[in-house]
């Protein structure tokens, strides 16, 4: 397996950390976003919308970290990671969703325009990131991992990067005591590595 | 099954196309967002994100479309619309961000700005809108369903509403033959139904 990669992004971390969780290993290929190297179009072959991470497994070319995930799990995981059935099937696929839209862009936008530089309504991202953080808390106040499985899903790790890097986008995780309980319990999962800004 | 809907949203509209498209019934429930309905506690504990469509099936509650899709898919559809297979999975999920985030950020704000004069900031979005519509013209003319698969899956479910709804927010579509032709493709499939605006 390839991964194109880049360090400081949360999506391929998410990545990143999921094979390290499940003992799988990937040869990573870092991809230079200032030289626009995800816009030429050998990249773009492997992931038309021209983002990172982009895995390669045999004939598969496969973009987007939730669909990585997904992939990655019904191939070479423990069915726990995602299982077969409809509600947990359906629960799991509302935090995929979530972290494409609402924490991408909540806390993945905040710090995008806060340690990046790119130009950002950070009023309207930070209020935002604030409801995203305040849902999380309170669904995690009644349950240990968020599909409410008895144990952690790829909704978990679809979830935790950019709400665990929120301080880089100026957003204080201080006050989020269930949050931080919760990134503790996947902090101490075997496997578990860290990224630049944890 | 109960299904909390809104008449003008593309995001119930995929629910109900999908239980149609599927033979399956559900009694729907109009929310009144105007009337701020979806942030009072008895919509919140149902989902809460706050947001329709929300389904309820007897013990299970779950919000968010893509989610209903795969939960519906799974539980009462043929193994076609959402097959077992990791690349597959891994593949549909893609879409199922894609929907999440450039669709429901592009052409979909767009809708959102133009039809209902919610502050956006039009320019970054038909921006957004026409990279959205792009991408998928190119993938369409090298593949009859999204998916890549010989049957639509619930990623075409998931992407068409907000893409062919586009016009309301004031993008034309005429010039993107490929997407064009999937329309017509979906519009064909047995059980196929309409929403207002389309």
């Amino acid at each position: 397996m390839q991964l194109y990669d880049l360090n400081l992004s949360g999506n391929c971390y998410k990545v990143r950390l999921f094979l390290s969780l499940i003992g799988q290993q990937a040869e990573l290929t870092t991809v230079n976003l200032h030289a626009g190297e995800h816009q030429q179009a050998d990249f773009l072959a492997i992931n038309p919308r021209g983002q990172v991470p982009a895995l390669v497994d045999g004939e598969l070319h496969l973009g987007d970290s939730q669909a990585i995930l997904v992939y990655l799990a019904r191939r070479y995981a423990n069915d726990a990671w995602y299982p077969q059935d409809a509600v947990q099937q359906g629960r799991i696929a509302g935090w995929l969703s979530f972290a494409a839209n609402e924490v991408q862009h909540g806390p993945g936008s905040a710090r995008l325009g806060k340690l990046f530089g790119v130009p950002i309504d950070q009023l309207a991202v930070q209020k935002k990131a604030t409801a995203t953080l305040q849902l999380l808390d309170t669904q995690l106040g009644n349950h240990t991992w968020l599909a409410q499985g008895s144990q952690p899903s790829i909704a978990d790790i679809a979830v935790y990067p950019y709400v665990a890097l929120a301080g880089d986008g100026g957003i204080d995780l201080a006050p989020y005591a269930q949050l931080n309980a919760w990134f503790a319990r996947i902090r101490a999962l075997p496997g578990y590595i860290d990224m630049p800004g944890l």
